[in-house]
């Protein structure tokens, strides 16, 4: 009998629907070449939902989608500016509430510069880097508070809150990547100013490191390691770093690497407790939805990245091969998202 | 009688003493072409002096620098590692004690690609904004704590503070920095997530965005702002951000555009109550220090900008159109630290 995964998908808002169609293609094509099978629920969640129910993700959803062993975001995000959507907040009440309530530890963001693709960069070496994103701590936790809202003495507080239990694992998931890769983990953060948070990071970088002799290990602060992406990416193995300093670095890593159409992420919770969720990192793009413009390749990687999650290695490496082949068969002539899925599937076997 | 300024000089550590030569190199040419004076006093402060005293910024040293018209700086900082100033905290004890003390509430940071320097981008337009970054609030306040440090229950919290008071007070500034250069400002920050400090950036952006209606303004985040800043610098004029992000921008702004041996900073306050301090953006870089291989540039620069602050536009523009003829004839051969300061001085005219 076929293996078989429970997938939830979120197409969500924007381009994400026509996205996560050329995923489910790639897929199930690799799925079938494989013999295991996809059983799919999929959840209307985003903007769209909101407007339609006044629902961002009820208890409801989050139990319903906690059953299925691992989920597939599009994107979420309606249009900037929407005033129907002032006050929902889909980034905080749907994207990071399913990445907090289903604790995703590990915001995994692989940056490669594939042949053939045009960086922003005038010279690159050979850059294969991962970043591994604390996802549960730091500034994003919501902590804080306004008084004197609106006036003249209005104090906004935000607390980044770290715990040695949440940094440890974290450091543990990177130190093991690193150590199934190049052996090298570059710390990145801003000790020199976050003191407190910043000497907890480092103590547990030490700690940890200490069980893993083969790995080097390399600090930087955030301003620097920004210097690096652009005039030497190709230093980096494993770089592990907080919530905040990693959304900044992997957008910026995407960019570097040809744009964030290509960046996929992994949310991943290695414990298995609950599941791990896998998603470009682009949003949604309402300015060019439903125009088939969208590159479908970051949903596609992000596959990639939820069958080496689920321990297909084949699979996966099958889904990044063909994306390879691909990449590096673009002449720059514009193809819809759909011409690029079929291309995909094309290159699979 | 010639105009007459007290400049207080902090040379500091690693190549500090020497670019700040050159610096005072072409102030002194400036000042007698422009018939103006600089009264010098000298302090020793940084790594140095606290392996020698144990002192890294006395409550003397405060009251004695707050006596100049301005101050300018080198670079603080001793080896990295070195053990005897694990407790010392240069940066917290020196140079963000300064800003906070002098309240220099707004960090200054231009970023130009002068014709003739080598930018890490394959392509880019006529690239010249300035980062207005706030400088004594947010998440450099040295607010939060530890509770059982050095244990697996370690938590360990940072508070970012922000008033309306400290954000307005910045805000206006930049407002009235685009309105005397391209009329556009682009806030940054991370609203999405830091919700409540994200709303007071945002509240009062509009409302002193309405006293200058002359003035288009722009918003990104942070994440989206460091793509803009490799694929496309030259959407940019004046940028207004929070002291961390500022962080991170200006040293990926310095990256694009040749390196920070050319950024220079202002540390401003604008009110007057304090002497402002001007500075390069680049370290003490104590590996090369004493070699004369240290750019001097940022350093001249950042005198220019103690011009600009100091109501003498003729001689700023003095020195940055001799840095740029400087520039324009670079032909990649290495020359000492002291050669460019001389050749700058030369161009001077
Ligand atoms: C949409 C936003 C909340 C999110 C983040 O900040 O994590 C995004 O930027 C990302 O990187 O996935
Ligand atoms: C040295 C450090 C405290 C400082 C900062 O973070 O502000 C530096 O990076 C800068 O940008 O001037």
């Amino acid at each position: 009998m076929a293996q078989t995964f429970k997938l939830a998908l979120i197409p969500g808002d924007g381009i994400g629907p026509e996205v996560v169609a050329e995923a489910i293609k790639v897929l199930d094509a690799v799925a079938s070449a494989e013999g295991i099978e996809f059983e799919k629920t999929e959840f209307q969640l985003g903007a769209a939902r909101f407007l339609e129910t006044g629902d961002v993700l009820t208890d409801e959803d989050l139990v319903a989608i906690s059953a299925h062993d691992v989920i597939l975001l599009g994107a979420v995000g309606g249009v900037p500016g929407d005033p129907r959507l002032k006050n929902a907040n889909i980034e905080r009440g749907l994207l990071l509430k399913l990445r907090f309530s289903l604790d995703h530890y590990v915001n995994l963001r692989p940056t490669v510069i594939y042949p053939g693709v045009p960086s922003p960069l005038a010279s690159h070496g050979d850059v294969d880097f991962v970043v591994v994103r604390e996802g549960t701590e730091g500034p994003y936790v919501g902590n804080g508070g306004v008084i004197r809202a609106g006036t003249p003495q209005e104090v906004a507080n935000e607390v980044s809150v770290n715990t040695a239990y949440g940094v440890e694992r974290v450091v543990r998931d990177a130190f093991a990547r690193a150590s199934a890769r190049r052996n090298k983990l570059t710390l990145v953060h801003k000790t020199n100013v976050l003191t407190f948070s910043g000497n907890l990071w480092k103590r547990i970088v030490d700690e940890v490191g200490a069980t893993f002799p083969e790995v080097a290990v390399d600090y930087l602060h955030v301003d620097a390691a920004t210097i690096f992406l652009v005039t030497d990416p190709a230093r980096f193995d494993v770089i592990v770093t907080d919530n905040l300093f990693g959304d900044i670095l992997t957008d910026l890593a995407g960019a570097i690497s040809g744009g964030i159409g290509l960046a996929a992420s992994g949310n991943i919770n290695p414990d298995g407790t609950y599941p791990s969720m896998f998603e470009p990192v682009h949003g949604s793009a309402p300015d060019i939805a439903g125009q088939q413009k969208a590159d479908p390749t970051a949903a596609i990687l992000s596959v990639a990245l939820m069958l080496d999650h689920l321990r297909l290695p084949d699979a996966a490496d099958r889904v990044r091969s063909a994306v390879v082949a691909d990449i590096a068969s673009r002449d720059g002539s514009a193809r819809s998202t759909s011409a690029i899925g079929d291309a995909i599937v094309a290159a699979l076997s």
